[in-house]
């Protein structure tokens, strides 16, 4: 018998789970440089099935920190959405199509579906590329949170201890680990054990929707296929998702009784199996048909639950993450892109406290600013999540209208809700509410900006070698903030006078520019034919790569109209401030560069 | 002293040489799954300097074999040309700008630079996920090709003997191995052995044209350093190419006598160096300045010499490529691509040979069928390059036109012949004449398309999932011909009969679809919401991924008007034959399919 080993080690931030809330936690503290580690209790990542639906915001947000293209390579796109119901002729019909994001300003128009592993996989080549690797198969064992109010406030402490068991203890040379903690993120699940230790209870309803899961490859003569469908029939609702390769996602209504054990109230999955869910699958789908499959590559069935955590963190020092805090219906593709945003909202400001850049208080969730933090944002996100979910599931669960059951869902009412919720479903109308960092005070500047909401992109041409970028692509997940100097007609005598007026309050000794918290990206009106690089402020034009006009490219294949698809004016411009993720922050005229100035004061030590 | 040891070894295609003409080539191969080595003389890959310059074309072709993405994440873009002459007052000012790219099919309209380097390494990339490695140091020291006409005729024997001498022995346990090699392609450079070897002579002149050259980061107060650059002063001309990151190219003209060493007439690099050559630039650029630079990343001086091997190839076994048969001025960018094209269109005969898809004389240069052959199509390719080469480089070297010099070269001539040679330049111009690969008979169906160029890309449609497609992405360099067949309007019933009754004649037992050599994709006229999939004849839709419709998508951000850009009638459609390298083939009616299946029959044995 092996000496049981112990070892003990400070760490910055420690990451308990390493699904997709926590690896893009990982990723992201990784390439902020911070000192972290990464644990999980799985001896190896997911292999199939799983979360698989990346919603346009969260391709933007994959692009931001470069991970995009793999994701676009790898992934399935969905772009158009079927819908099918009763058909007098009794089967289902094929009542309406539609785009399957409706969100106007979405880069990426489309929702990718790809399996969580490959996924996964994404974020850890990504932080392989800088050293950090999941370290697995390892449980935490206790969490304790020191009591000392001095060193919960000294940003450089390390106030939480966590004891961690090696489950491969030969192969690792050690059976468990102390490790101090300066930042705790728990992103382990549903059942989560950071949540329960922490004692903080979900709040919210167990639903009585039950539904089954099925990834395979279909042999079928159902026309839409390869298309998001809602089939809602009068033997039940059925939605198609398709997948990476040839293989389909089938969800499948079931009613209560044939999955639960009647005696604990649980799913009891071995009173199913996949047969049995595709055979109840094509009775929705007739007069449609679906060959036996050689293979299922993956199924389940789950009860709905809609539930909210109470608290996401205590004292700013643990926090929860992903599903976590939040569980809901999978149906609309929304989980595994909130649990990565949760983190991706997280991950930033964690950075700007490590590295001095920000206060504690960036991270309160006590004080009377509750409102500008993780917490605030992300639990009124979550909220919304789960009232959009309930409306969702229910006309989704429900029967649909026909002659006999006037009570019934119409297609009408259920394509009006796809539409209506189409922002919401695809992250891009995510809004974090007013708040120190969501600051809407002088909106009216850009009126077609949502402060709170992630920045759009639109593409604009670099006057100094004609190439067309889009602003996305210089707002980078960078832990910075950008400033976004919208300088308007600079060729004109009167504004090359203001946009020097603000270059020098910017540019000061101990003004915004000096600062390493910000960045700066300049996009001028005009034409590339008119605009001279040189002639702008030199704090204005650090590289030749931050500096744009809002012209078309040489082929006028793309670009222009930016500074109206923000509702700025393309004479006097604006000032916008971008947060690290990506978010509109505030905008401002240039006479009000003194609000920019306080909106960074306000959060920073 | 270890004793030399010796071994001896059979190969399907022995390439000599690793620059971008031979890394195209094993490339190439190693993804057709071809028996190949690959060995280069140099230690390691080349580090900096030397060709950076990717057309539009080329660029197309890289995506073809799945290499595009890397390259434009790396590469710098240039989209704008601008032009500087000669100003009234002294210096030089800048008469005009335009598009770099003047093409208006080309996908990419744009050129990329990037080192040589970075470009070897998305080969050797490329070739090790397929176990091919280049060897190295290796030099041949003697080639021998087999006198009996029968094992010449054998696509199976192996008649080229080549002699390989280790350079670094010790590591590789051999001094010397005896290579018996079915095929041998020579891409050893502008001093090739393999060409000296088989005695073939270079044809053409050097010109009296020497140019320097240097790589290195400016600053300067030049308006236009990130663009391309046409600078004609009364002291010279010069040329700038921006470069990744913030390096830039300058070519500049150099008098005769200052770097020809009179004795020998050949350039001696010891007579001058890279500040000279700034000296001489910053003559030509006044009134705008260069600082001098910390360092000089890399620096040549160089003799213009337009040469053209007499042949490309002995007997069909052996064949030189990229410099070891053309050279030319570097400055219009065309090397390095004229090379890798050269084996792009090498490598895909030298693998229908050698699966039995194709008579040895698909590589013949000795028959009456010379036209269309690997020489015929590249050679014709040189010798048009030469030309285009002689007039560009005579306009660029020549004296400016002043008001004192009425015989020069005035900005309206040469930006008329910028122009003019925008198609060849970009190589999306580069035609290959009529032969039994490349046959007009029936060029009106496709009014628009051209026979024996490139076949251009256009954003289509999947009925399947409204997903939008570039064309050229379903028409990889995968070795296999694709018949792309716009079925016209389906949904109506007599096109319908058409395209059933072209399918029977196609799919019959020993049709052409039946066949490996050939790929199929169909392009339906109508929309997403007319065109039913299913109800395709079963051989035009052997997976949904094939199937298009020239329709826009759902957001109508892209796709549309591909019939009338390829200039095909939307109601009785055109069968293309796209060749293994992207080329239209040709194009006929569905009513003479019979010539389709004839242009198949000629070449295949």
């Amino acid at each position: 018998m092996p000496v049981p080993l112990t070892k003990e080690t400070d760490v910055d931030v420690l990451i308990i789970g390493a699904g997709p809330a926590g690896l893009m936690c990982g990723n992201a503290l990784a390439k902020a440089g911070v000192n972290v580690r990464i644990v999980d209790q799985r001896p190896k990542r997911v292999a199939a099935g799983q979360a698989d639906g990346i919603q346009p915001r969260t391709i933007e947000v994959f692009q931001s920190y470069g991970l995009a293209e793999r994701l676009l390579r790898e992934g399935n796109q969905m772009h158009m959405a079927a819908f099918y119901n009763p058909s007098p002729n009794g089967g289902i019909e094929r009542t309406g199509r539609a785009p399957d994001v409706n969100a106007s300003t979405a880069r990426y128009p489309f929702e990718i579906t790809l399996h969580q592993g490959a996924i996964e996989a994404i974020f850890l080549d990504s932080m392989r590329s800088m050293d950090v690797e999941v370290e697995r198969p390892i449980v935490p064992t206790s969490l304790e949170l020191s009591q000392d109010e001095a060193e919960l406030k000294d940003p450089n402490a390390h106030p939480v201890k966590v004891v961690l068991k090696y489950l491969d203890p030969i192969e690792a040379g050690t059976e468990t680990e102390i490790v101090h903690a300066k930042f705790v993120v728990g992103a382990d699940g549903a059942h989560s054990w950071v949540r329960k230790t922490l004692g903080i209870a979900m709040e919210g309803e167990q639903t009585d929707f039950i539904w089954g899961v099925l990834d395979f490859v279909p042999e079928t003569d159902f026309p839409d296929i390869r298309n998001r469908c809602a089939i809602h029939s009068n033997n039940g609702s059925c939605m198609i998702i398709p997948r990476e390769g040839d293989t389909v996602r089938l969800y499948i209504q079931l009613t209560g009784t044939d999955a639960v054990d009647a005696a604990t109230g649980r799913i009891d999955k071995s009173r199913l199996g996949p047969e049995k869910l595709l055979e109840v699958a094509r009775k929705s789908f007739h007069p449609y048909t679906f060959a036996t499959p050689k293979e299922v590559e993956w199924w389940t069935i789950y009860l709905i639950g809609q539930r909210v955590a109470s608290k996401f963190s205590v004292s700013n020092r643990v926090f929860i993450a992903g599903d976590a805090c939040h569980t809901h219906s999978p149906k609309a593709g929304q989980g595994m892109n909130a649990s990565m945003n949760d983190t991706h909202n997280l991950a930033w400001k964690l950075s700007h406290v490590l590295r001095g850049w920000a206060d504690l208080s960036l991270l309160d969730t006590a004080s009377g600013f509750l409102y500008c933090r993780y917490e605030f944002e992300r639990r009124k996100y979550a909220q919304d999540l789960i009232n959009f979910d309930k409306k969702f599931s229910a006309l989704f669960s429900g029967k649909p209208r026909t002659e006999e059951n006037q009570e019934g869902v119409s297609h009408e009412e259920f394509i009006q809700a796809f539409r209506t919720f189409g922002m919401f479903t695809s992250g891009i109308g995510v809004h974090y509410g007013p708040s120190m960092l969501t600051n809407a005070t002088h909106k009216k500047v850009a009126s077609n900006l949502n402060i709170g909401q992630r920045m759009p992109s639109h593409i604009f041409v670099r006057p100094a070698d004609a190439r067309p970028i889009e602003l996305q692509d210089v707002l980078p997940a960078d832990t910075r903030f950008k400033l976004v100097v919208f300088a308007g007609a600079v060729t004109e005598p009167a504004q090359k006078a203001r946009v020097e007026a603000l270059a020098d309050t910017l540019g000061a000794k101990g003004g915004l520019l000096s600062k390493d918290v910000v960045d700066i990206v300049t996009v001028c009106s005009g034409t590339v034919e008119s605009v001279v690089l040189g002639s702008l402020p030199a704090v204005f034009r650090p590289h030749f790569t931050k500096v744009f006009v809002d012209d078309m490219d040489m082929h006028r294949r793309s670009g222009g109209g930016g500074y109206a698809a923000y509702g700025i004016d393309t004479q006097a411009g604006a000032i916008v401030v971008v947060r690290p993720d990506g978010f509109v922050g505030m905008v401002a005229p240039f006479e009000h560069v003194g609000d920019v100035e306080s909106y960074f004061s306000a959060f920073r030590s």
